[in-house]
């Protein structure tokens, strides 16, 4: 772990870093990438999780329109570019090891590909898992033809 | 993604699946880890990002108690058989297309290893990151001499 959040852990309360630093010393992965989580910020309802890379990070900072790097199609993946369901960004955060985002989000009507508010309707037992809740709209209707 | 994760989505709250076709069917990464999000069951706070492999998540799901897989050690890795803050399990659930699960938890006193509540106490602006907590508990007096 860089020494940057080594001595980040043990500083108090209002020590700053400059966000280029940050970032730099940040644990992309190998594909440059970290695994943000969206959670809708009066709620508290955890929504998905996605990824971004570091210009997805920096165009959401300073845009407040969060963009993640789709894995799948290789592009940037701006939320409600082709659903019209925005997620509009109220306050980002990196964890103490510097690689995993915790995004808080005003999320417009489902987060979920399916239709769903958020990703994580499959509920686990030690015997089953389970769907517990329905889409809010059909996945057709959110993607229309282009799906 | 799996052609269950595709049959899931179509389906209505109530349906189930047996866990052990669930889990083989998950979308585990190529070391056969998955990301687990913890979430504190009642204030919603998100407490930490960590990984979990299939035995993991078993004995999680069984026991109650959770256990993730360190990749740093390469063990297995019970919240809290060091430092004494245990995190119970209250609900388990896995996403969409099954590659990352969110835990809703009781985690009693700090979730991270710095001693803080939780992991994500670096706040992101467009210019600087800020430390915006302080450690509940030392570190020191968490691990004492096994730091």
């Amino acid at each position: 772990m860089s020494g940057l959040f080594h001595d980040l852990e043990r500083s108090s309360s209002g020590a700053r870093v400059a966000i280029g630093e940050l970032l730099t010393a940040a644990r992309w992965n190998a594909d440059g990438l970290i695994p943000a989580i969206a959670q809708q910020h009066d709620s508290g309802e955890v929504l998905m999780m996605a990824w971004m890379n570091r210009a997805a990070l920096e165009e959401t900072l300073a845009t407040g329109r969060v963009c993640y790097w789709s894995r799948s199609r290789q592009a940037f993946w701006r939320k409600g570019e082709t659903s019209g369901q925005q997620q509009h960004l109220v306050e980002a955060r990196l964890d103490c090891d510097g690689d995993t985002l915790l995004l808080k989000v005003d999320q417009s009507g489902p987060a979920c590909h399916t239709g769903r508010r958020h990703c994580f309707y499959l509920r686990l037992t030690p015997e089953f898992g389970e769907v517990d809740s329905n889409p809010l709209i059909s996945p057709e209707t959110l993607y229309g033809q282009k799906r």
